[in-house]
């Protein structure tokens, strides 16, 4: 068995289930929560099966490809349910080289970065009042590990009665960067695995290339050249926390220290965030939406 | 040193810049994210500071009392703050007893159990045009391990092709919860710390004594029993992953297992959630924004 | 059902298989490693299997003796295991209090600390050549928490060229303790739950009333007075990361702090060790091998 | 600043301080652990700021090199010490590529693989009586994910009363691999990093091109070819927890699955070890303790 890729997926619970109908206009609320009536819920173990079947059904070629299949299923295919969220990870895998030939059946991990998507698909109607389906794909990345040994600095920032750090104008600029971008149409062309690697290096280059005035500066071009190469996305966020890399005091022993060696500071730290909209950007809708976000 | 409390702050960066005033008509950003102009910015580091320096000059009483005052802080302080949010969790201690005395400076852990709170201020005009802060408080708790040995079923739901999962009428349930209540008055009668113990005590006897047909309608009972004894909580909001306790199949070694071994599964599982909103709630307003959730 | 206790296995795999007889004199190791040849290795998954069983069997009550039967059971039940070693790891529960009445089957995790057991078992012979069993127990303890807020110092060290630590008589002293110790004997009077509440209580005790000069001082302390409450016990191994908490510097802003605002600090720390061994100690043969420590 | 290499310090804290001569025939302890008396205490602040200075005195080539020169220089260069342990892990870091050219200063984390040295530094005495020092080391790598889709089976193995897992000629083979190897002399030719990397390509080969037959037989051809090609090398040891992908049963979906779709299991899973040891190898020494393996 040669395999292509290795997908595991994380959240795939995310169907929501039509309500009862009002009953005296009262706010209604399903059989399932009110009163314990698992009539009209779908188990958990269910939704796990339907993934696996559907991998086998279907194949699985690019994510955004089978979250869409398995949230189109739920909604389509199971009358309570109005609408179905799906989330899916990437781990990167790369084949083992033996004698400078790739192996067939043979991997490593090649990288704690991990390809997401999160697709929702939901009932509706059409101009015509006919069933149609809406649906919303929001790809990314997380655990992309980067490093800016130099090119950045901070300085010029307000200064209030708390204020002790010092300006820099050269300091080592890190972060683990967590990216996702919401497409408005799609498929890209001329594919998602094209789209994701093109995103992916233009969010590197403008990393490594905007000399850095601060984190915040450096998300926003990162965030506006993604804008500016596809009209396909309405909108990027990027969440990066401050990776604090201090200059070792190195002065008590008679040393100095330009910029040579660095302690990583694990806490407390600044967790930087940015979204990039473009102005005729396509309605959210619950694109956002997020299990983990929720409470 | 006799400490009464110690808490560990997590998320302090949450304050929000007023943006520059529109020129052309254009949407316009922060000079500090398109320019890299930090005139306008107070440094992380500062904000760290302040969290300090606010700690020793107000105290640390009850943590909500503490988060407001620093959100304040920031809205009234700092110039080009605009809003602020903080996130205080708060860790659980108990004294190591000593000869059956409790010690004045020992302390052991308690619990993984962790309580929260997350407070927003923003800047605005009172009904007169004057300057007015609104806010808003979310508390709750988190890490909160509960396991119900019986008490538990799950049956009757719906089955669909790929469903294979078998009814079951005694089942263990687990969960590793996160509640959290956003308040639409306060303080709450008689102070933050009574309501926490009331809240936390109301959702610990409902998960008890709640014969459960599902975890949603355990939770659902959880969260409703909150908002009827108290008016001046606006909605609950529950998270829970269901932590599958599998029943050890023994009968292929002639034994029979009437609910007494069971292995713990970790993948995959179904993460439950479920808020239960007043008909009358007051608006959330930023309430429920949060760093985490928003990438 | 009404559970009294809830015990998690985590490291089950410490079977020994025999070793081929020698051929010509060499060093020779099982036909399982060098010729993958598994007629004599018991799967894993059958001693999953098997701690199944023998919870059912047997029942657990105290996971020494639960890990004792067990690793009896290999060595005695499976002809090729000379020997074996079983890990068993014990959460702490509480029942949930509902209108101050103890529940019968609703639970809450108590603590992070969790009760640990590592048994030994060996094939051999007694004095009169006859098959006879050795047996060694490690009990102990891990993710214990402790803090003290005053009574601890750390002064009169020695300096070197690279120390610029400032001495101290009043600092917080924070750690996350793993002990371990090792019974001669067994069982201990009155049983094993006894003894591990026993010397549970002299370790913390001796942490909150020794005046502390070093870490290092006060591990001994503990291990010391385990020594001199118990025969039983031949040897303590204490380990303990130095989890330090530095005073905030608040002078910068007019405000002094005399042992009130701290900020805790990850990394790097201090992982400090203690060993307690009583003069004439049984030999510890292989009771200090784990399964973590191997690589 | 272009830099070369980035190197994370984890376990800096390994020195022995000397014993207090014996009185009255006692076995005796350090003055700092029986009576906190610290002059003889080197603190661990003071050890962390060696390794910041020595970084700059001397610079970071190969992790070797700088875990031997901190050892050697607590050893020789403060008194109380008798014996140091360095461990250094190095992480993985590859160039941002911009425009198809390397970044001078732009870097992504290129693997979760860490690699590792633990180097062992004694005071001793020659072989004419003078002062001299013995030295250990122990490099590695950790946390280097495997997975092989095919070419792997697990069969003819012991069968006993619990044994209910079926023999399989087609499994998916997976692990998180640590593998640490001894050296018995030093450097080794050429250097280092040509050592790491031969003997990191070694070992992914054999996983590679082994059929495996167990995981056992595995890790002894992959420790085994290291020792074949490198005399510098006394011992390989492996440690890899088997991470089972179980087919996903697809039978009751009326859909075959022939190798293809499988769901990764937590726990409880085998964690299998493998010393490969040369039959005249030099002694071990110290060189396989270490600060974690310790209780």
């Amino acid at each position: 068995m040669n395999i292509r890729r290795l997908i595991e997926i994380h959240a795939y619970r995310g169907i929501r289930h039509r309500r009862n109908l009002p009953v005296r206009g009262q706010r209604t609320h399903t059989n399932a929560r009110t009163r314990g009536d698992q009539a009209s819920v779908l188990p958990t173990d269910s939704q796990k099966n339907t993934c696996f079947a559907m991998a086998k059904e279907k194949g699985v070629g690019e994510i955004e490809d089978y979250a869409m299949d398995l949230a189109r299923h739920f909604v389509t295919g199971i009358g309570p349910v109005s609408a179905a969220r799906v989330e899916v990870d990437e781990y990167q895998w790369e084949r083992v080289s033996v004698a400078g030939e790739q192996h067939p059946h043979a991997f490593a991990r090649a990288s704690g970065e991990i390809r997401t998507t999160a697709v929702t698909v939901a009932g509706g109607e059409g101009a015509g009042g006919e069933p149609a389906l809406r649906a919303w794909v929001v790809s990314g990345l997380k655990d992309l590990v980067l490093l800016k040994s130099t090119g950045s600095e901070f300085a010029g920032f307000l200064k209030d009665r708390y204020t002790t750090l010092a300006e820099t104008d050269d300091r080592i600029l890190a972060t683990s960067l967590i990216a996702r971008w919401r497409y408005q149409t799609w498929p890209p062309p001329p594919g998602w695995d094209e789209a994701y690697a093109q995103i992916r290096q233009i969010l590197l280059e403008r990393f490594a290339t905007v000399h850095s005035r601060a984190l915040q500066q450096t998300l926003w071009e990162m965030g506006r050249a993604v804008l500016e190469a596809r009209d396909d996305v309405a909108e990027v966020r990027l969440s990066a926390p401050n990776r604090h890399h201090f200059l070792a005091d190195l002065a008590p022993f008679g040393l100095d220290n330009p910029g040579e060696v660095f302690f990583a500071a694990d806490r407390p730290y600044g967790l930087i965030q940015c979204a990039v909209l473009r102005d005729d950007a396509a309605d959210p809708g619950p694109a956002w939406d997020s299990a983990t976000a929720f409470a």
